[in-house]
């Protein structure tokens, strides 16, 4: 179905090379770490070399496509291209992911073929989820949901960002994520203001901030949820700090749906974040679409048109962060649907103190 | 030093904006995953954004750079280069790392500026470790000897490709890798011929081939080593197979030193696999150099004219692989020396019968 909707787009004499391993994955299943799709209106072949060729037919033996095994020492990329698809006027190549190199190397070789950008097509296919994609999302964001809850009562006085983060990771495969969304993060005290931060060896102390951001893949597919406690007590700052992201995170939601822009989404959350008093300490952005790749189209950001649709799934992520004070920020993984949003991650976000 | 050694190649009026994750982190040690570093003669820039300024301020306080964090909302990444190095003419960028949409983002914001392909410095920079760099990756080899050493009394018929990597990983994490330098292969039986395969739920028999290749990362560096088992027994073909690979692997280690290509390294294994009579399932290529990034310049394969030098630090796996039998693959690192080399991984290699 995928693969006929592309090569329907495709005019005699025009080719499509895909490059980028999700784009590749979501064709044709294949997971190699080399090789690409080469498509044309009536054709497809996965062109790949002997260390993945028994792969490539584990995974795609089913699908209507023909597996090149090519032998990279003795015949160029566009050599292959040009003997499995002569007499081709134009090559649609994939500019957000070839590298200037490769680009390069396919014009010098094929002198006479026009290369150009391929149109988004496969982002935007990519950003609507079918029900198979669907059903393992929701099974990755169980998965991380289970973990947190499970996690939630270990959490003590005096264990590292880095212990807690294995702790959780842990949880996460004895549940069945087959790899991690990310490396989790765990952030504590003023840490926490560092919006990507890694774990380090601080212990977590009366008084801080304990960000938490997360998430499991299964068949490909992740969650992404970030939540923020307070440890033993929480400060009139911190409290202030927690109900400004909640409520940011909950405006971005109401507004939320098929036909409202990116940009519309973020301005909500931006608005409340404003309103506040604590604007200057408000990240860019506010969310992204997820899926086979952590972040992918459509974003939730200024000037980010592209409007919501059903089955999109987008995280919602406002934060604050100050440097030397923490920060806070809540994410959920949402679904777009026909008459307005799913919210897929439960976990409670009423502003909860652990240690107490 | 490695940052003067740069400026010291740029005229005036040229800059080099560095954009490949490895090359940033091994001049200035920021390991954010979003950031460019921008040179001149003179000057030095890291150019990243709120997520990770405060990442880059601990991890690069002390080295001679201004960290610029970008508002990436309202300026592009041409203009604020524009706005620290004014007067430009050349600007270089790795053709190799950067991507077609990047390229021609800078192209139509920066249209009076010669736009060119950097040279190809950095990775011939990185591909001679200095002293932390080789106590990293002696730490890094280390580290996974003794996990295999541990794990293969561990090693029991019916267990799973996938148990098997677990535990290994498991063990690896316990001694101090601070990550995995790949996702731990291990494969039996006819899936031994699956040269990158992933673990699968088939479980240990005897007659089996093991295939194992893994590797630990200390402080960025890695290790990379393979060894093949065998289950219970070997048939007269499969240790004809394990001796033609050995004394390919050992050939090759013989020829390999200051001087020498990759090429004729690759050559001297071939040699003895084409020999053996096997050379049909022989695999391209015998090597490559590691470090930062798992594969690395120089390549140990045909056409691969580049000279070994003191400092390299590199792969030699020679492999045969035939579908539905098998495959046996031995891959040890080492260091080039001003005389020689000095083998990093020291596991035995003489053929091994586990679970006899």
């Amino acid at each position: 179905m995928r693969i006929q909707h592309l090569q329907q787009r495709l005019g005699s004499g025009q080719s499509l090379l895909i490059t980028e391993p999700a784009n590749i994955r979501y064709l044709c299943g294949f997971t190699g770490s080399a090789g690409c799709l080469l498509l044309s209106a009536s054709q497809l072949f996965l062109i790949t070399d002997y260390r993945y060729t028994a792969m490539a037919q584990s995974e795609c033996g089913d699908k209507p496509l023909t597996i090149i095994c090519r032998d990279r020492a003795h015949e160029t990329l566009a050599a292959c291209i040009d003997r499995l698809l002569p007499n081709q006027q134009q090559l649609l190549v994939e500019f957000a992911h070839l590298t200037v190199a490769a680009l390069r190397e396919l014009e010098q070789q094929m002198p006479a073929l026009n290369i150009s950008a391929a149109p988004n097509w496969l982002a935007e296919m990519r950003a609507c989820k079918d029900e198979v994609e669907l059903a393992a999302t929701r099974q990755a964001v169980h998965i991380a949901e289970q973990a947190l809850a499970w996690w939630l009562p270990q959490v003590q006085l005096g264990m590292t960002e880095q212990s807690l983060a294995t702790l959780l990771e842990d949880k996460l495969f004895a549940l069945g994520a087959e790899a991690l969304s990310f490396p989790t993060i765990v952030l504590s005290g003023p840490r926490s203001a560092l919006p990507h931060g890694k774990p380090s060896e601080r212990q977590l102390q009366r008084g801080d901030c304990l960000l938490l951001d997360f998430g499991a893949i299964v068949a490909g597919y992740r969650s992404d949820i970030t939540r923020t406690y307070f440890i033993g007590e929480a400060s009139e700052r911190q409290r202030a700090f927690y109900q400004a992201v909640l409520q940011a995170q909950l405006a971005a939601l109401a507004i939320a749906g098929p036909g409202v822009s990116g940009h519309a989404v973020n301005a909500a959350a931006q608005q409340v974040l404003q309103a506040s008093g604590f604007g200057e300490f408000a990240g860019e952005g506010i969310g992204h679409g997820t899926g086979l790749v952590l972040h992918e189209y459509p974003l939730m950001r200024e000037g980010c048109e592209v409007r919501l649709q059903a089955g999109m799934v987008v995280t919602i992520e406002p934060g604050l962060y100050q440097d030397g004070f923490g920060g806070v920020r809540i994410e959920d993984d949402i679904l777009i649907t026909d008459s307005g949003i799913e919210i897929l991650s439960q976990s409670p976000k009423e502003l909860t103190i652990l240690c107490a």
